[in-house]
């Protein structure tokens, strides 16, 4: 097997699969740093594993942990038949942005390779820590651990920027892919011809902003919205025009209604209400050490809560619970968006959106390799 | 899967093939710790990156190194098609005896699980360095990797101090087993016991010593003697009884000659030569890092180095070569032992025994799952 392969994947006959094609496994890392994980992670790795324990009734997980939290995550998962711990270095643990987007073609006379792996460059969402060299690694690791090939790649970005439906169309936000502090030297046009050539998509939407409070990660597309099948989209929704969301889902709206999937159909949207504002406590923040190597964490700070930070796993949907008024709401319009998947809601996900994202940020799907 | 089995392996129908029989793969760690690696383990890592690359040829090598570690190897081997560099602590990197044993069994309906590792208590061989605590852990990360349920035991043991022939028979030195620095609270009937319960042998031939000047292992079987096939073993040899050597190969010779396998065979015994007696010269000791944490390595200490410390590839033999004019001889001697496989010597073995081993003592196999 090359290790390494040069070119375009989408000539190559790659393309990367929805999400929800089945899956070989799903990988995870495990949360650790006390200047981001309030109360040095501790309930932070309580609720990382009670999702990767969900996950693993529907599919293997990988759950990654450095050499310091081995022996403790081991002892955590030694009868989680479905899960594996494996040693791995990391600066953070957002598997869905540090770890590799994988591709997959059908077999054939001139393609030994079924699957790779691309391996985007990472600048921790344009710094907010200021030391992201581990991290950095964690996409090689994998396709490494796998023996599986990887697309080295030179602009930056995050698997949650991304969602694509399987059959040539990739959503993101303009918030994110065309901020300064990622790829300053391209053009849109440029960015959206690397998505072409690397994801295997022929048509780009793009929403211009993300969901409201989500600075962190500049708007990733995958805490607003995500395709539930080709030609429907789940938009994160709000009913409340004072809510700052009001205007950004309304836009969002407004954009995939007026697009064309690859396909040629027209985008219908499904709303998913989101919970009601919450903000990060005193008490939250101050459990977070204060250090000069990551952005601080301020209380009173609105949270970037949404449902479709969701992980579609083999016939699950693991999805984020806030303790809100909406969560029964959001576990219908999940029911009837999937009907072919069970809907397990993880209570607590509160404390991964204090982190700075959700489900689908902390896990990353591996498809099966075609034959 | 299960990832934890107690009992004895031996009544659930499993047994240690013999290193001839296919393998899946090799693994390797990576030497770093320059209080026994001269020159911070430059020179061993080109001998251990050698010994790797040479085994790749005939089958997968997964090659471990620590976090430090990790991007080095990583670039050393991005060519390298048949080795993936995985990230694994360690304090040291003598896989052989650190790694599980593998055990399989053929499948049927009550064997779901048809391969599982042995995880013996390790003590850095009675104690040569003051910090075992990854090492400890490593066979555990292995199987884990490999999703391979775990046998743990409470014995210490390590894999250089056995050897079987697949068919039943296993050979140890008594001056390792009953070490008081090992197991001193198990008498030599207990040993045996936990040997057949765990290996799936019926019989247990002692040989009285290793190799001469083998002090850090205290005469692991697997520098004195080993299989080629069941009923014969390859035996360290001198001819010089000026060599304090000459005794202790012509004690095993009668030991070996006197007895019989599993099978009711008479142990046939094929003779090979060490080389002349090598010693750590003055350079070579003033190399190593001296701290409180590891045995000393002094100038002029005798060299525990033979030839019969090779790895059994799928198709090939993987030796030490010495620059010594003992190494084309050695190199008939296998290729007569051995006529189905390809035998490659790596030369610059001498950097490995510098460090108190050889290339089975840095190699384990694990056997292909039987169906």
């Amino acid at each position: 097997m090359v290790k390494v392969i040069e070119g375009s994947p989408a000539k190559m006959g790659f393309r990367m699969p929805a999400e929800w094609e089945p899956h070989e496994q799903c990988w995870m890392g495990w949360p650790a740093r006390p200047d981001n994980w309030r109360e040095h992670a501790g309930p932070a790795q309580e609720i990382f594993a009670r999702a990767a324990i969900a996950i693993s009734k529907f599919e293997p997980v990988t759950l990654c942990a450095s050499a310091e939290q081995y022996p403790n995550v081991y002892k955590l998962m030694q009868h989680q038949r479905n899960i594996r711990v494996v040693e791995m270095s990391m600066n953070d643990s957002w598997f869905r942005d540090m770890g590799p987007t994988f591709i997959t073609r059908k077999g054939g006379p001139d393609s030994e390779q079924t699957i790779a792996g691309i391996d985007w460059q990472f600048n921790a969402w344009g710094g907010i820590y200021d030391d992201w060299s581990l991290d950095s690694d964690v996409a090689k690791k994998i396709v490494e651990i796998e023996r599986i090939p990887r697309f080295p790649h030179k602009m930056i970005l995050e698997g949650g920027s991304i969602h694509v439906d399987g059959e040539g169309t990739c959503i993101t936000t303009e918030e994110c892919l065309l901020n300064p502090n990622r790829n300053p030297n391209m053009t849109k046009l440029e960015i959206e011809n690397e998505l072409k050539e690397f994801l295997g998509v022929t048509k780009v939407i793009w929403i211009p902003r993300g969901l409201h409070g989500d600075e962190d990660t500049n708007g990733h597309v995958d805490n607003l919205c995500c395709f539930i099948k080709p030609g429907v989209v789940l938009l994160s929704w709000t009913d409340d025009e004072k809510d700052p969301q009001y205007e950004r889902s309304v836009e969002a709206l407004s954009t995939l209604s007026q697009s064309v999937d690859a396909r040629g159909r027209k985008i219908e949207v499904v709303k998913i209400h989101v919970p009601r504002p919450l903000y990060m406590t005193e008490e939250e923040a101050g459990g977070v050490v204060s250090t000069e190597h990551a952005v601080p964490r301020e209380p009173g700070t609105r949270l970037a809560a949404s449902y479709v930070n969701f992980y579609i796993a083999n016939g699950g949907i693991i999805a984020p619970a806030f303790g809100d008024k909406w969560d029964k709401e959001a576990r219908e319009v999940l029911r009837k968006a999937f009907p072919d998947h069970e809907v397990v809601m993880v209570e607590g996900a509160r404390e991964i959106v204090l982190g700075g994202g959700n489900i689908h940020c902390i896990t990353q799907q591996q498809p099966v390799r075609p034959s």
